[in-house]
C-alpha cells in the first residue's frame, strides 16, 4: 500500500496489506466456495479462506470452525450454523445442499465453511456432487486436516523417517454413528505404522480392540490430542492395551484426533508449544 | 486500518490489511519457524505463513516451494536453495541443519520453508530434532500436503461417504532412491479403498505390481495429478494394470501426486477448475 501514506500517519507495516494488490480468484455472486478452516488456529487459514470470509455474503459453517475464525467474517455477511447444538440434531445434508443452492441461485457469494480439509471426512465430496448436478458454480479451498496439523501442534509429526513410510487416516464413526463396517481392521493394524483416528474417542474401547486382534501391539504408544491448535489444546498419553479403559476412565475433551504409533513419543522433545 | 485514512485516500478495502492488527506470535530473533509453503498455489499458504515469510531474516526453501511464494518474502531476507539443482545433488540434511542452527545463534530469524507440509514425507521431524538438540527455539507451521489438497485442485476427493472410510498415505522412494523396503504392500492394497502416493511416478511400474499382487483390483483408477494447484497442473488417468506402462511410455510431469481408488472417478464432475 502507498508507503507515504504510511510514514505520513505513522501506520505499522503488518505486511498483510501488500495482498491487497494481489491477483487472487474472485468470489463471484451465484457461486459456493466449499473452504478448509484449519484444525482452529485462525492462523492456519489459508490466504484464500481469510479472502473468502472477508467477501461472502451468506456463511454456512460446522461445528469444528474455531470461534474465533468468524469473527474475520464480512461484518454484512449473514451467517448460519449447521453443526449440532444443544442436544437437537444436526440440519441434515441434504437440506444444507439445498439452501446453498438457493442462495447460490439468489447471486449470492455463499461460503461453505468447514473445520478443517472439505475433503477430509468432511462431506465436502458430497456437497459439491449436490452443486455440480443443480448446476452451481464452486470452487474447493482445501484446509489443514486436524491429523496432520492438529497433531503438528503437539509436537507430534504424522511421518517421520526413523519410524513410518506410510500412514493411514480413518473416521472413528459412520454416519450412522457406529464403528466403521467397511474397515478390514486386521489390514489396517499391519499396513502403516502410524494410524489417525478423526471421531474416534467414543469407539476407542472397541477399535483399539479390533486393532490389537488385528495385530497391532498392545503396547503401542496412544496419543490423543484434544480441541489441536487451539489455547486449550491437550494431550494425552496411554497404550493401545489399555486405551480403552483410558477414555473410559477420564474425561477426554472432544473434539479430538487419536493417533497410535512410535511417532507419539516425539511429543516429549517436539512439543514446541511447551517451550515457547 | 483507519477506516478516515481509507475514506480521504480512497484505498481499495482489501480486506487483508485487517489482519495487521491482529495479535499473531510473534516471530522472535534466534528461532526457526519450520513453515510449510503447501501444494503450490500461493492462496493455500497459510497466514502464519506468510507472516514468516514478511519477517524472516533468512529463508532456506526447497525445491517443492512454488516460485511465486517467495515473490512474498521480505525484500531485505537471505535466500538459500537446499534443493537439487542441475543435477547436482541436494545439500546434505546434517548440512542444512547445521546452517540452521548456526543462523539462529546469530539471533536471525531464520524460516525454514517446505512444500506442502512439513510433517508430511518433508523431514521436518528431523530438522526439529536437530535444533531441540541445539537448544534453538522453534515453531512447527503445518502446510496443506499435496496429497489432499492437491488432489482437491484436480477435483479428486481424498475420502468420499460413498468411496472410503480410510485413506492411506505413502512415499514412492525411501531415503536411498528405492522403492520403500519396510512396507507391507499386501497390508497397503488391502487397508483402505483409497491409496495416496508422493514421489512415486519413477517407480510406478514396481509399485503397482506390488499392489496388484497384494490383491489390489488391476482395473483400479489411477490418477496422477502433476504440479498441482499451479496454472500448469495436469490429470492423467488411468488404470493399476497399465499404469507401469502408462509412466514409461509416456512423458509425466513432476513432482505428482498419485492417487488409487474409485475416488478418481469425481474428477469428470468435481474438476471446478474447468468449470471457472
Amino acid at each position: 500500500m502507498l508507503a507515504w501514506v504510511k510514514r505520513i500517519f505513522g501506520i505499522k507495516d503488518g505486511h498483510f496489506d501488500r495482498l491487497d494488490n494481489r491477483a487472487f480468484p474472485t468470489f463471484a455472486p451465484g457461486s459456493v466456495w466449499l473452504v478448509g478452516a484449519g484444525p482452529g488456529d485462525p492462523g492456519l487459514m489459508s490466504l484464500h479462506a481469510f479472502y473468502a470470509l472477508g467477501q461472502a455474503d451468506v456463511i454456512v459453517y460446522d461445528a469444528l470452525v474455531g470461534e474465533e475464525i468468524l469473527t474475520y467474517a464480512n461484518p454484512k455477511a449473514e451467517l448460519h450454523y449447521a453443526g449440532k447444538r444443544g442436544g437437537k440434531p444436526s440440519p441434515k445434508q441434504n437440506d444444507i445442499s439445498l439452501k446453498l443452492i438457493e442462495w447460490a441461485k439468489q447471486n449470492k457469494r455463499v461460503l461453505r465453511l468447514k473445520g478443517g480439509d472439505p475433503f477430509m471426512f468432511g462431506r465436502g465430496g458430497e456437497e459439491s456432487e449436490t452443486l455440480y448436478n443443480a448446476g452451481v458454480k464452486f470452487r474447493i479451498v482445501p484446509g489443514i486436516t486436524a491429523g496432520i496439523g492438529g497433531l503438528a501442534y503437539a509436537g507430534i509429526p504424522a511421518t517421520h523417517r526413523d519410524t513410518n513410510q506410510a500412514v493411514i487416516f480413518l473416521t472413528g464413526h459412520d454416519e450412522s454413528g457406529n464403528v466403521p463396517q467397511a474397515v478390514d481392521w486386521h489390514a489396517v493394524a499391519t499396513a502403516a505404522p502410524v494410524i489417525v483416528m478423526y471421531m474416534a474417542v467414543k469407539h476407542l474401547p472397541s477399535i483399539a480392540q479390533k486393532l490389537i486382534d488385528g495385530g497391532r501391539d498392545p503396547e503401542d504408544k496412544v496419543g490423543i490430542v484434544s480441541n489441536a491448535t487451539l489455547p486449550h489444546q491437550t494431550l494425552m498419553v496411554t497404550q493401545l492395551g489399555v486405551a480403552g479403559d483410558f477414555v473410559q476412565q477420564n474425561e477426554v475433551p472432544t473434539p479430538a484426533i487419536v493417533v497410535v504409533g512410535a511417532v507419539v513419543d516425539y511429543a516429549k522433545i517436539l512439543n514446541w508449544q511447551e517451550s515457547q
